[in-house]
C-alpha cells in the first residue's frame, strides 16, 4: 500500500468514526454532515469527496454488522446450546462497546425497523441463523428455536436502547448477566 | 361533568391520540406540531391552546406510564416468581399494542436515555418494583433479582424496537412466548 493509500484509508476510518459518534447520538434523522465534519476538522465539501451523502454513510457503518454475524452456524456438540446463544450475543455487545462505528450500525439497523417498513436485515439474519443452530442442537434447547432466537434479538436490542451512555457502557456486562441466568453453565470461552 | 367539559376533555383525548401517532412513528426530535394539529383538523395555533409546547405534550403521554406500574408490589404467595414478572410484562406489552399514547409513551422514555443523559425514570421505578417483588418472592426466584428485573425491562424494550409497525404489532405476542419460555408454568391468569 503507498503512502497515498494509507492516508486515504486512514481518513476513511476517521470518516466512518465521526459519523459512528454522530449517528449513535442521534439516531439517522437527526444526523448532521456538518458536525460529523467538523469532528474532522473537514469542510462539509472535503467530506463529500468521501461519501455522497448520508445515506451511503450509513449504509457503510451497517455493512460492518455482516462480520458480527456468526460463522459456521454450527453447534458445538455437546455444549448448552444456550451457552452459543450467550457467546453470539455477547460478541455482539462487546464490539457495541468497543467500536463506535459498530455501535452506531446497530441503532441504524433498529431505527430503520421503527419508521414501520421492514426488518432489519441483520437482526433478521441473526434470529435465522439462531434458529438453524438451535435446531441442530444436541442436546436440544430448553424451548422453542424461534422463541430463543427471539430473546437473543430482543436482549441485544433492548439492552442496547436502555445503555444510559452514548457508549452504551455496561451493555455486555448485563447481557453476560442476563444470559447467565439463563443457561447457568461453566461458559466455554472465558 | 357539563357538555363543555366533555367536550374540553374529548379534545384533550384526540389531541393525545394525534400526538401518540407522530411520536410512536418519528420521536421526540423529528415529531411535528403541524401534522399533530393536521391529524386534529386543527391549526397549529388552536393546538397550542391545549398544550404549551411540544415536551409538554410529551410529558402528559410519558405520566401515563405510571399506571401500568405494578400494584401492589407485594408478590402472589406460592406463585412462580417468574409468572409474576410475565404478567407484568404483558399488561405492558398489551398496553403498548392497545393504546398509540401508551405506544408512544414508552418511545418518549426511552428515546430520553438515547441522548445520554439518564436513566428513564419509568424503566427505573419497573426495574426496582420487580426486584423488590423477587426478593420477597417464596419460592426464591432461580436467578438474581436484579438480573431477572432487567431481563423484564430489556425483553420490553427489545421486543417495542424490534416490531416492525407503527403499533408494535405482535409484541404482546412474542414477549408472552418469551416469558412462557422462561417461566414454563402454567398462567395464574389467562
Amino acid at each position: 500500500m503507498s503512502k497515498q493509500q494509507a492516508r486515504a484509508r486512514q481518513t476513511y476510518q476517521r470518516a466512518l468514526d465521526a459519523a459512528g459518534t454522530e449517528f449513535a447520538r442521534h439516531g439517522f434523522a437527526d444526523a448532521s454532515l456538518l458536525r460529523m465534519a467538523q469532528r474532522m476538522n473537514l469542510t462539509k465539501g472535503a467530506l463529500y469527496g468521501h461519501f455522497s451523502s448520508k445515506g451511503e454513510i450509513a449504509a457503510a457503518l451497517v455493512a460492518l454488522l455482516d462480520e458480527l454475524l456468526p460463522h459456521p452456524a454450527a453447534p458445538h456438540p455437546g455444549t448448552d446450546p444456550l451457552t452459543d446463544l450467550r457467546d453470539m450475543a455477547l460478541t455482539i455487545a462487546r464490539a457495541v462497546e468497543s467500536d463506535i462505528q459498530v455501535n452506531a450500525a446497530l441503532r441504524l439497523a433498529v431505527d430503520g425497523a421503527l419508521t414501520g417498513e421492514s426488518a432489519p436485515p441483520f437482526l433478521e439474519e441473526l434470529r435465522r441463523r439462531a434458529t438453524q443452530l438451535l435446531e441442530t442442537s444436541t442436546p436440544a434447547p430448553p424451548a422453542e428455536p424461534a422463541v430463543l432466537a427471539d430473546l437473543l434479538v430482543v436482549v441485544l436490542v433492548g439492552a442496547y436502547y436502555t445503555a444510559p451512555t452514548l457508549q452504551r457502557s455496561g451493555m455486555s456486562t448485563r447481557v453476560q448477566a442476563i444470559w447467565d441466568a439463563l443457561a447457568p453453565h461453566p461458559p466455554r470461552t472465558p
